[in-house]
C-alpha cells in the first residue's frame, strides 16, 4: 500500500515554484504578487488565509492581505475588487469564503478579472475548465491532478468515481478526469446523494474520490482491492485525547480502507496541502501570462 | 416501447414560442432577433442554417443572415461579430460551424458577447452551465433535457450512461443530468474512446446517450430491457434504395434496440429537430433579458 503524501509533494512543488521565482528575479523580472480579501473573523478562514501568506514567504511572492470587517457593504468589498483588478502590481487574487450572509458570493467571485482569478472560480475558468481550454484551474481538483501525476498513476481507460458533485470539487473532477490527457482518459461516473446502489458503484472504481463531507462515509467494503482512494473531507470530529477535544478527519474510514487500496491519501497531509501548492502555481502562470 | 418525438415536440414548442411572441408583441414589444453568419458554401451547413432561418419565420422572430465567402480574412469576420454585438436590434446570433481552417474557431466564438451567445459556447456560458448559474445552454444537450421532462422520464437516482465526451454534447449533457435539478438528479456515467468494458457499463444505464458519431454502434446486446436510448448521431450511410444513394442514420442500431428499449429517439426525427426549438427559446430568453 502506497502513502500518497500531499505533504511533502506540496512542499516540493513550491521548491519548484521557488526555483522559478528566483531564475524570474535574475531576468530582472518582478517577484509574483499574490493579494487576499479576507472579511471577518472566522478563525478557520483566517487560518486557510494564513497559510496562503505564509506559503507566498517560503517561495518569494510577494503577498498583500485585505482585512475587511464582517460589516463591510458589499459594494465596498466589490471597489475593493475593482481596486485589485486594476492594480498592476497584482498578478492574482482570492477572496477567501464563505462570506457573510448579506453579501452575494457569485457577484463578488464574478467581478474578480478572469486575468487574475488564481482561484478559478470565474464562470470563464470554470466555463475554459469545462470546453478544455487553458485557464486557471480550481486548486483542489488541480491539486488532485498533480497527485496522481507525480505518483505516476495510470488514469486511461480507469473507472475513476467521485462522490460528491460540488461546483469546486466533484464537478470540476469529473471534467479533468474524463478529458483526453495524461492524467485523464478516465471513464468517470459521478455519484451524489441521490445515486442509487452507490456501494456497488464504488466497488468498480479503479479511483475513488470521496468529496462528499461526512466523516468516514467511504468504508472497507465498499472499495475495490488494489484501487487508488482520494480523500477529499476535512471534517472535525471530537477526539477526547486531544488538548482541542478534536481533530480532522476525511470522508474515508482510513484505518479499514488502508488495508484493501493500494494508495491512498490520508487526512491531514493529503489533498488538503496541495492546494497552497496550486494556488500558487496559478498565480506565477497569472504572472507569466502579465509579463 | 414509446418513440420519443422529437420532430413533433420541437413543433409544439415552437407553436409555445408563436405564443409568447404574441403576447410580447401586443405588449407593444419588439419581435426577437436572431442573426446567423455563415462563412463558406458547405451543403449541410447552408441547410442547418436555412433552417434556422425558417423556423424564426414560423415562430414570428425577425432573421437575420450575413453570408460571407469562404475566402473572408480572420479579422473581417471578427468585425462582423463585433458588429452584432454591438447592434441594439439584435438578441441572439450564431456563427455557423465548422469555420474553414484559416480561421481559428474558438477565437470567433470568444468574440460572441456572452448575452448574445444564443449558441450557448461562449466559456462564460459554459463556466455558468459548468457552476449550475443561469446562462444558454447548448442547443443539443438542452434539447435532450425537454424531451425527458416532456416525456416525464424519471430521472432521479437513475444511472445515465453518455457515450462520447465531446464538448457541446456529452460533457455538458454530464453536468446537466448530474445536477440537483429536475431533469437531473442521475448518477452519470462519461464514457469515450478508451473506455474499458463498455459493453458491461452500457447494459447498467436506466437512460443511455449515445453521442459518438459512428453509425450503429449501440447494438441491442448493449441495452438493458426498458431502457431509455437517446440517440445523438447524425451519420449519412449509403443507402442504393434511395434516390440520393445514401440516407441519415444514428449511433444506434434503431431496429436492434427498439425490441429492448423502453423508450428511444429515432433519426431522423429524434434530438435533431429539437436543436432548433432550443435556440429559439434561447433567442427568446436573450430578448426577454435585453427587454
Amino acid at each position: 500500500m502506497t502513502l500518497i503524501d500531499g505533504k511533502s509533494t506540496s512542499l516540493q512543488i513550491q521548491d519548484e515554484i521557488k526555483s522559478l521565482v528566483e531564475v524570474r528575479t535574475k531576468r530582472g523580472q518582478k517577484k509574483p504578487h499574490l493579494a487576499a480579501i479576507i472579511v471577518g473573523d472566522n478563525p478557520a478562514s483566517r487560518a486557510y488565509v494564513g497559510h496562503k501568506i505564509k506559503a507566498c514567504e517560503r517561495v518569494g511572492f510577494e503577498s498583500t492581505l485585505i482585512e475587511l470587517s464582517e460589516s463591510v457593504r458589499e459594494e465596498q468589498l466589490l471597489s475593493e475588487v475593482e481596486a485589485l483588478n486594476n492594480n498592476d502590481s497584482i498578478d492574482g487574487f482570492i477572496v477567501q469564503l464563505p462570506l457573510p450572509d448579506h453579501i452575494d458570493d457569485q457577484k463578488v467571485l464574478e467581478a474578480v478579472r478572469p486575468e487574475k482569478d488564481v482561484d478559478g472560480f470565474h464562470p470563464v475558468n470554470a466555463g475554459n475548465l469545462s470546453l478544455g481550454l487553458p485557464g486557471f484551474q480550481p486548486a483542489t481538483p488541480a491539486g488532485i491532478m498533480e497527485l496522481l501525476k507525480r505518483y505516476k498513476i495510470e488514469t486511461s481507460g480507469k473507472h475513476a468515481v467521485i462522490i460528491g458533485r460540488s461546483a469546486i470539487v466533484g464537478t470540476p473532477m469529473t471534467l479533468l478526469l474524463s478529458r483526453n490527457a495524461n492524467p485523464g482518459n478516465c471513464t468517470v461516473t459521478l455519484c451524489h446523494s441521490r445515486t442509487q446502489n452507490l456501494e456497488e458503484i464504488t466497488r468498480s472504481a479503479d479511483i475513488l474520490i470521496a468529496a462528499i463531507g461526512k466523516p468516514h462515509f467511504v468504508t472497507k467494503s465498499m472499495i475495490k482491492p488494489g484501487a487508488v482512494i482520494i480523500d477529499v473531507g476535512i471534517n472535525r470530529i471530537p477526539d477526547a485525547s486531544r488538548k482541542s477535544g478534536n481533530r480532522l478527519t476525511g470522508d474515508v474510514d482510513f484505518e479499514g480502507a488502508a488495508e484493501v487500496a493500494g494508495s491512498i491519501t490520508p487526512v491531514p497531509g493529503g489533498v488538503g496541502p496541495m492546494t497552497i501548492a496550486m494556488l500558487l502555481r496559478n498565480t506565477l502562470q497569472a504572472a507569466d501570462q502579465r509579463a
